[in-house]
């Protein structure tokens, strides 16, 4: 296997065992021992067979006296797409459809209670390219688009939340949105990315406005669930919001490349669970999407994704991550419990002193 | 030596070689090269004689037309306390003079022009025990303590701006402080740490209030700099405020210990350099703290502090950690105007969308 298709954890069981591992993985991921989970034969066969990395952790809490374990199995999906770029739309999407039907499935057999796709997960990112009306066929109706109707009947089979992060066309206009699908098949509610980037060839604004829906955090059967779509977690006022909403759990569906801060990518959303005392749920694609630039006949782009999907608690300890290279579903078994537990530990939330900051910031908002 | 005496460094440059190792740093530190600085033999001779590790990592940045480099070499002094806690005081508070001094001599050997010493680095970290009338005399002025003359004079000598984390005595009233001395030994303004601990043994609002000072950016000769000390770190208001008042380099002097968050010691400090466009300099001391609680005959409590100290840039990429058990200095050579370039490049700060925030926390605190 090439270095660059190996994960931090490949690399690091290769070489290190015993006492150097453990202190590795206890200031590396916050403790010792990954608490695996058991995963059911089928699931690891079929898994296997699919060439799909399966994996499972799980993060305890204490019991408590007055309220029962609250635990809850989240689903993070990567994957790649299928076809090249150059295919009809509609071929393209159902067999991104195709792929992902079977890896719900598997997440299901798991018993996972939320799951969360990667961002425009039913589309090649092509928000790279720069072009629009050559790929506009991809952007769909949150309330009655194709992966909409998809994902509520899976959801409502496997009595499953989906967050389902789609390019959302609303009546003309487009938005980088999430839809939040409960287990009865009904959509929830939805989120609209609230930061742009405009990096390199990711130059977002010339699609879509930023976010107007604020920070929802959707009460699912399950628990308390928020997200905050990809470049939005640079920002730590971002995360901070949802965390004051009331959000048990974040996720972060991404689409990023490792030329745009990959060291970062495992900084980020740990340090906004730590800060805000939720669960975070980082999900990147992976695969390798070229694009051939339709209005400069001759020029095609490239870009590779790099999966690394993860978990991080409360209390900072983490998953490692999926593989950087190959679809994956990764499983975390949480009690929500901890959350409360570590605020009450940690009392970042009690010495916020947020009156004085919201004073502040107007303040320097006011000399500006 | 012991695992627990070991840096991530150590274990994987044991195990690691070649391109596996670049990719463990490209993925771990942000590149795959530590960009190691060129010491002096005098200097590295020196610090193996008296037990001191000295590491030196540089920052480049890219050529700008306008303006010219500016490079500085930061200073970062992490240390243990010299005598046991049963000692007078004040042959505590000389025996760590002593050695700071020493320590300082050092870094100036090595051409640093800033330099920033532990949190109330003149002391045991006493503020662990719950007693406050039995360590009284640690307490000192902020403009005329012995530590700000001591420092003050050598800040002089070697034309060398200090930060000087103190347990200040205003009057009668302690705070957690942070006093700023230009290269000219002149008391350039203080900082008082703004949001304190009640984790643990760790209940610091016995001592002191949260700091009433603000986010004080401090425009040296070398640099505009600021002081988020220890559970500051935690904040990312705190960080943020620093970063809008104009700061290029934010230290986070620190006194922690390994149960308190360990594996979020390299993420809190290295999301806030990235977040915010400016280095981050973390320290935290070394060696254990037995204390004799005299209130309570026979009871006494021991406290590890793990070291660690490292430099972060704008861009993500990080020194590797110093000693978790042995004094150390760290000089990183950075070029500021990396800050504005990854600003430029990121876009995080034009992306921020602060007038929205200010507004959405107002509502947030008045529903409250």
């Amino acid at each position: 296997m090439e270095n660059r298709e190996r994960s931090i954890k490949n690399i690091i069981e290769d070489k290190l065992t015993g006492d150097q591992l453990k202190e590795f993985n206890r200031i590396y991921y916050g403790r010792e021992d990954h608490c695996t989970l058991k995963l059911n034969d089928e699931a690891i066969r079929k898994s296997e067979e699919d060439g799909i990395q399966l994996a499972g952790y799980s993060f305890k809490a204490a019991n408590e006296d007055t309220r029962p374990p609250r635990v809850v199995k989240l689903g993070l999906v990567q994957h790649s797409i299928v076809l090249t770029t150059d295919n009809p739309v509609h071929s393209q999407r159902n067999a991104i459809f195709y792929k992902v039907k079977n890896l719900i499935e598997i997440a299901a057999s798991e018993g996972v209670n939320i799951l969360c796709l990667q961002e425009t997960w039913a589309m090649p990112f092509f928000l790279c390219t720069g072009e629009k009306e050559a790929w506009s066929e991809f952007a769909e109706s949150a309330t009655n688009g194709l992966s909409v109707l998809f994902l509520a009947e899976l959801a409502k089979k496997h009595g499953m939340v989906i967050i389902s992060p789609i390019l959302e066309d609303d009546n003309g206009t487009w938005w980088n949105t999430a839809v939040v699908i409960n287990e009865e098949g009904r959509i929830l509610g939805k989120h609209r990315k609230n930061h742009l980037p405009s990096v390199g060839s990711f130059s977002e604004t010339a699609y879509y406005s930023p976010g107007d829906l604020g920070h929802a955090v959707f009460d699912t059967k399950y628990g308390r669930i928020a997200v905050n779509i990809c470049y939005g977690r640079h920002h730590a006022l971002n995360w901070l919001m949802f965390g004051l909403n009331g959000a048990e759990v974040v996720f972060n569906p991404s689409a990023t490349v490792a030329e745009f801060g990959e060291s970062f990518w495992g900084i980020e959303a740990r340090n906004a669970a730590v800060a805000n005392g939720y669960f975070t749920c980082s999900i990147n694609r992976v695969g390798t999407e070229e694009f051939t630039i339709k209005t400069e006949p001759g020029k095609s782009i490239s870009r590779n994704f790099y999966g690394s999907s993860y978990v991080t608690a409360p209390n900072g300890c983490r998953t490692p991550s999926l593989s950087r290279v190959t679809d994956g579903i990764l499983v975390a078994e949480v009690n929500l419990n901890l959350c409360r537990q570590v605020k009450d530990q940690w009392g970042f939330n009690m010495t916020s002193r947020l009156n004085e900051y919201a004073e502040e910031l107007n303040q320097v908002l006011l000399q500006k």
